[in-house]
């Protein structure tokens, strides 16, 4: 079998690209897809920098990527979801089918799970890669393919708007818009909610989450007097109207204290950011208002297809995220740059191909 | 009409016996209650000794007494829930019959809420007080005053119970066995659990919940040694076997850590016991275990309810709680022995009467 | 205290204009409000033509209407929820604030409810009519009288939607497209279902459904062939997409079994229209296939307050109901006219007034 | 590979010892069980009778048993969640792996579902049998054989359960003391209702419900006086406490139509029986308390291992539902006299072996 390119990350900081033996499709019910755009993920980042994110340590060589679509080239025997020329978004996880989370409807949970690009498993920054049929879904043609990549970061976002059960008529506080907190407050919407409060400290995302991502309200948060609290501007700014649900998508300490102070009793609060290990949260609020944290984990079943059917009925638009696009020769140049805190404005960069 | 002599906190560590107007059913659908037996909470202990909690400062002198129970010695016209006579529990906090909260199904949280012993709202400390017909709820004759008090704790046990889904074959861990901690466990295997570990520095408490309040498992804290966190010591006790639910019941910010290091991916860990306003939490834990945390504030419809079946069919001991009783002549020195540190093995005190 | 005109109906098939007090606010919390809009419902035709429903059964002259729309003209002293001169539309069912279903969540399940021209409890076809503040609700000015009148079916719609659980991306169908059918289906589009198929037999309601309510399909079932069973066109016309949600707004035994029929495995079936006390379902189907029955009734805490956004933010055309309107002076004629066979393109006749 | 005997039935009323080749463990993930103990349950008597249930028709030769146990002699490669030498329980359906439906956490609805003895899946009455590891439920060598067999009825008990919701202080009627209604009331018990009502026919189960399955009321319907209802009956042996959980076991058009009139508002009526196609409902009453109807089939994720633990915490005994064994070289007389009216007292048979 012959050989393809893949971006690998060999350790903490070094990108290459190496040869890979291109897969083949072995089980009945797997597919292999002609890769055509990536999307580079804020935990891609924290690899490249750091070698790891918790208890996932790059020890070896592993290939980069996990937000990816493309065109599916060949089909297993017991192949019926996908059929050869389907362009797909791939779903980079693939649980164990024998454990009991898998079964009881929370494979995002399942102990065994193989996720692209987390160590040791390798990631999509290839030119074909081999999929389980069921984790690959189908897209409409009119769908670009740098769009169809970002059904990844948009199943984020439709699972933790499931978690917060965002409804009709809810109000709803985004704490971060880059691009999870912007996809995050577009869902909102879609679910029904009427009021959606962005915080940001950066006035271009803000602009942008106005723009196209359903804001109905925006507060940079670094320009308050020093004696108003974030909280106490998002009240105002809100006429104390209640917040039903607040979705955190910075992991920052200042942002889950302010969140978690904003919400109204009986209120619900998504962890979608990553962030510190340890973070301290008004434990006599959440007492007293009987508050609900949920972590929120990925996605699972039915995730993807909620976020196919947002972007083909034209309700949230992926585009809109992309501030840079590279041609997958400059993969590693794509990397680098997200190192370089002197390029502004910047909310997501998609590499397209291989070409 | 009359006086009557009442339990009131003047100020910050300074406790009177006052003279108060024995108070009249004025509305039709209120009941008038002789005080029999009474309990004493750790928020009574903490506004005698801190003067406030939180957002409630004592500003004026008020009556205290939450945990009561008596006699029903007068109903107003429109009455048919309860009859003269008939042996009750008081529920001591009446809100709004207006609020959307209350008409939403959770009381506990309305805003206009009047809460004995809470500022500025007198207490039950009395030898008469007045209640809507609602907020009174007979109990079996059979059952001691004094137990009969406690059913305000165990209401809070059985609404944190239902908040954390308690279910048949749970494993339920329960962070500190004082009152509210020992009567969660026995909740807990009310609703099914069939494990339930304790967990306490205090060896008199631990025993107490092996014996009459459900425990399978207690783990003494204290005794780890220096190089054992005490999350491990309880996977370690417990075989890995998953922990569905936590119910926090210290306050404490190691025993938050813990319980939720210890909770299984999935489960529900309940803030129960009141501590510090700002408290660290493991966030990355709570993302990728997608852990839930509810906040837990006293009771609401039906909590009272349970609680009294609890009693009534046998499944909590309540006397077993008590290990200290006072006449009500001497209400100022069951306050003021709460303070005594020199006191070991205390879990609950007791005022008996008015006389 | 002067007297005020009321519509009445003395006995089956005979209404009167009669002379009735002008009631006084005598509670606190209690609002006066001058009527200026009252929609006829499905259930006044009924007590109209039959004097009953089912265990409602008209012993006494009644004063018809409970869709209603008016001025607030005084205020009790206790009221804080609506000012003299906000615009309202009433809820016309007020529970007792003692019963537990009330304080549970589920005050239109209280068994002490009473409601607007539900015998033996007087309407709202008056000049005058007395309501706690919290069961009128501020609509704004903008919003016609007549249809604000409308507001209450519209609160069927949330609460039968929140039954059914109505979300993003469901396929929801609606049987009956009068005028509950065709509110329940605009509120599942607000909801965010993206399919929604009308069934009904009478092509001018069908348009209306196209046009201003929402329906991605519709489908005539009196213009099937023969040998073709409905939910078989049904799950021809939607391509055997799975249909989540069925709302039954007709009450007729053969659109409940092909709504059932038609339903998915887990998908939810909310009753929402009254028919015959006893009708048949496929309980084979309801068992293999784990469908859920709901039973709908009226609506509870916060449903009129979604039903006001609704039209508030321009989401539903209350307007497009409306087929007929008559002054106060002409509601006999318009309950005789809805006894007439001969009227085509009914949806929904208002009475305007008093004038 | 040699052979094994097989029952087998070759077509309605006609059943058959034939040889069937011994199954191979071919897949990594399955586990070979030498089969001891297999119940008769009524679909397999009514397979046996009408040679079909509903859309599922035998159109050819059919090995007959679905409720068994056994030992496990031969595991694959990759199994780690049994041993040779485990006692096991066999779940008898195996879904797909790739469906919605099983990763949903429903996989009981799963539309490729493979079902022991259900047409055209060949069942277990044979020697050795093949699953899939996570299909065998590993169970005490303290429980026999035949006790462990009826596992699989347990399971749809706890999955009834789960369904209606039982919890503590429930009061649940149970419509039917056959095999599934008695472990049904057992379940509930263990969930935590306090008051279990059984109605059937039958004195000699209705005794059974009372001495072994948690019966606190039992009612002889058939020992009604001519002019009172089955409901009224119910309700006054009650006194009228609300009744939260119907679970209906029977099938039978006169017990739905009575559980849902006995049940509250805002109650749960679970169909665990399976009977006509078509039966009537009070489809006023379910409208107007909101009741709910759930069908339930079979069980899915959790609850084998729930019906596991309450066998071995000793909180069902199995036991008592065995009035009848049979070797298995009689197995065809066993089912013979399920169709043999004259035999009294029967609730269930099993059939010991292969010896």
């Amino acid at each position: 079998m012959s050989d393809q390119t893949a971006v690998v990350l060999v350790k903490k900081e070094h990108l290459e690209f190496q040869k890979r033996t291109i897969p083949e499709v072995q089980d009945p019910h797997y597919v292999k897809v002609r890769i055509m755009s990536t999307g580079i993920c804020g935990s891609d980042i924290h690899f490249y920098k750091e070698g790891s994110i918790g208890p996932f340590i790059v020890k070896a060589p592993m290939v980069m990527g996990h937000e990816s679509s493309g065109v599916v080239v060949e089909v297993g025997d017991a192949v019926t979801m996908v059929e050869v020329g389907d362009h797909v978004a791939i779903e980079p996880g693939v649980p164990s089918r024998y454990s009991e989370e898998t079964k009881a409807g929370h494979y995002n949970l399942c102990p065994h799970m193989r996720f692209a690009a987390t160590p040791p498993v390798d990631g999509t920054l290839v030119e074909y890669y081999v999929s389980p049929e069921d984790f690959v879904h189908k897209v409409p043609k009119s769908i670009a393919f740098e769009e169809a990549a970002l059904i990844e970061p948009l199943s984020v976002a439709v699972h933790a708007n499931k978690l917060a059960g965002t409804k009709f008529n809810d109000t709803v506080l985004i704490m971060g818009a880059g691009p999870i907190g912007l996809v995050c407050g577009q869902v909102a919407k879609s679910f029904g909610a009427s009021t959606i409060l962005y915080v940001d400290v950066n006035d271009f995302k803000l602009n942008v989450a106005q723009k196209s991502f359903g804001a109905t309200h925006i507060l940079n948060s670094k320009e308050l007097a020093s004696n108003v609290s974030v909280e106490d501007a998002i009240k105002s700014l809100l006429n104390n109207k209640k917040i039903n649900v607040v979705l955190e998508c910075t992991g920052a300490s200042p942002c889950v204290d302010a969140g978690l102070k904003a919400l109204s009793a009986g209120g619900t609060f998504v962890v979608v950011g990553m962030g510190a290990n340890s973070i301290s949260v008004p434990m006599n609020l959440i007492s007293m208002g009987e508050l609900t944290i949920k972590g929120c984990f990925r996605y699972c079943q039915g995730d993807y297809k909620d976020a196919v059917s947002l972007v083909s009925q034209g309700k949230v638009d992926l585009k809109s995220l992309i501030t840079a696009t590279y041609k997958f020769s400059d993969a590693i140049k794509a990397y680098e740059a997200q190192l370089d805190s002197s390029i502004e404005n910047r909310i997501k960069t998609v590499i397209l191909g291989p070409e």
